[in-house]
């Protein structure tokens, strides 16, 4: 089986019981949560039963053995997380507000997240594996850019395969230099998953059609465009389909696409048809949000497949 | 009025509603409050009526926000508090342990308090005050140290007073050079004012008098031993004299030291015979723990006068 690394942000997240506006007064909160858009996804693709690895970095904390101790019961190969002596765990503090809409108070860029650095652990966790994931949220510092593109060039050199989710928040895009170091990454991905909108960031096409040869033009062997409660979409040079998302009564969306993701890659890496893929990561995006807590609702294959069988019976 | 000055960090606390062990799964959880010791001590001082400032830096997100709106509205001048773009407020989660020790997850040293630096609006604070307090937990590192024996020289210069409170977590004694730092400050205290074994941080004697006595040959005009439960003592080269704690149902003890010390350094300020100013910081100490939150029990004079005067009717 393919052993697929992530590098990027392993934090806790403190999440407000009820909706409202930003952390102005004190309110019910309940946490800490592992979380962290990589460890999510890492997290997930564990649960599925495939080998897998985090380059990261906690701090010397209870918030970082939490998330260590949850990864790895999971699976996951935490031997390339490093622990910081002074800087704390990361941090992101959420709060609905009543029109769904979030509010965050995050620390990460000056957190232990901040001081991932190339290490003789990470350069052996990057020589092992055979697919990278690459998020963008992960590229919030030049360091950060360095040592992933480092990783996406010699897991590349080695005939591994790369995935790149552009997973951008909008305040990050504002960094210098930062979009230039995404397109370039999204240049290298043999797997491109955007969210949306974000199919659009690196090119000047107007149509879904238009953007998507582009980013085949570069050489992705396949497109995956998510759409949240609308589906997904899957293009490659020969085909192109869409499965609608399953419907259900959603509890806390966090989570979803990074869940959706890890379903995603690790079904293609297994060489599953891509309407199957498709299909199985639809339903760990929906099994995804039906639990609170960011990294609470992955699920194993059995149960995706369960999932997916409920819903078949229930047409 | 005398002006009342303190250095220090401002912080959010977040406390786990139950008591338990760590940090290390998702529990309920309150907050955020405004805390942060030198914080609590100022707010109880502009309760009291006093004129007071605080130097201090926060991050430029809702938890900065919620601090200053706190000390803003209870009557503390916070024109010398920095706003830092990018590194977040202060914070630390607190729970109790079923033994009533607490664990603690800080982020205080790479937060916005550890980015307080000399500005011209903290030299103005600084040379408009009549007082300065200074408390050990702000001093943890070389730059705070050094800004704030610079504010001791300046105040003293001009005529002010000093007040130190040692305050110190065991972890940060073990900072290189902070335990002399600590004590180049007390000895320039003017009022000293330790948490029971405290006393002897800087001190060879073995007993009590002596340490008291050698505080006072540095050259402090009163030495205040704070004994939480057991109450409190006063030692000048004149007189000695304790007052009793006053027995209450504890409900959250952090800041009690921070309002009993408030309050004694602004009745001193105001020529109070000690007596009365261990009385009503006794006062404050005890009404202090009556409130969950740090900052949630500070209490104006005449809820002082009423509550001690409530007390005398109950004998």
């Amino acid at each position: 089986m393919k052993h697929v690394l992530t590098i990027g942000e392993i934090l806790v997240e403190i999440m407000a019981l009820d909706p409202g506006n930003g952390f102005l007064e004190p309110i019910s909160l309940i946490g800490p949560f592992a979380s962290g858009a990589p460890a999510i996804f890492i997290d997930q693709v564990a649960r599925l039963g495939q080998p897998c690895g985090i380059i990261g970095c906690v701090g010397n904390d209870d918030f970082g053995e939490l998330c260590l101790q949850r990864l790895q019961a999971d699976g996951v190969d935490i031997g390339a997380v490093a622990r910081d002596p002074e800087r704390p765990t990361g941090s992101a503090f959420v709060r609905y507000r009543p029109d769904g809409q979030r509010d965050f108070v995050f620390n990460i860029r000056h957190s232990a997240c901040g001081s991932m650095a190339a290490s003789e652990a990470s350069q052996a966790a990057i020589r092992g594996c055979d697919h990278l994931h690459v998020m963008g949220t992960s590229l919030f510092s030049e360091s950060l850019v360095e040592m992933t593109t480092g990783a996406i060039q010699t897991v590349r050199a080695r005939g591994g395969t790369i995935s790149f989710d552009p997973n951008i928040r909008g305040e990050l895009l504002e960094l210098p230099g930062l979009r230039e170091a995404l397109k370039s990454v999204a240049m290298l991905a043999d797997l491109f998953m955007p969210s949306g909108q974000e199919l659009f960031l690196f090119s000047q096409a107007r149509t879904e059609s238009h953007a998507v040869a582009e980013v085949l033009d570069w050489g992705a062997r396949a497109v995956v465009v998510k759409r949240g409660t609308e589906g997904a979409s899957y293009f490659d040079r020969e085909q192109t389909m869409s499965v609608p998302a399953i419907p259900v009564r959603e509890v806390d969306p966090t989570g979803a696409g990074d869940c959706f993701g890890a379903t995603f890659v690790t079904c293609w890496l297994r060489g599953m048809p891509p309407e199957r893929a498709l299909s199985l990561a639809n339903a760990a995006g929906a099994m995804a949000v039906l639990k609170k807590g960011p990294m609470e609702g992955v699920s194993t294959m059995g149960e995706l497949q369960a999932f997916l069988e409920a819903g078949e019976g229930r047409k």
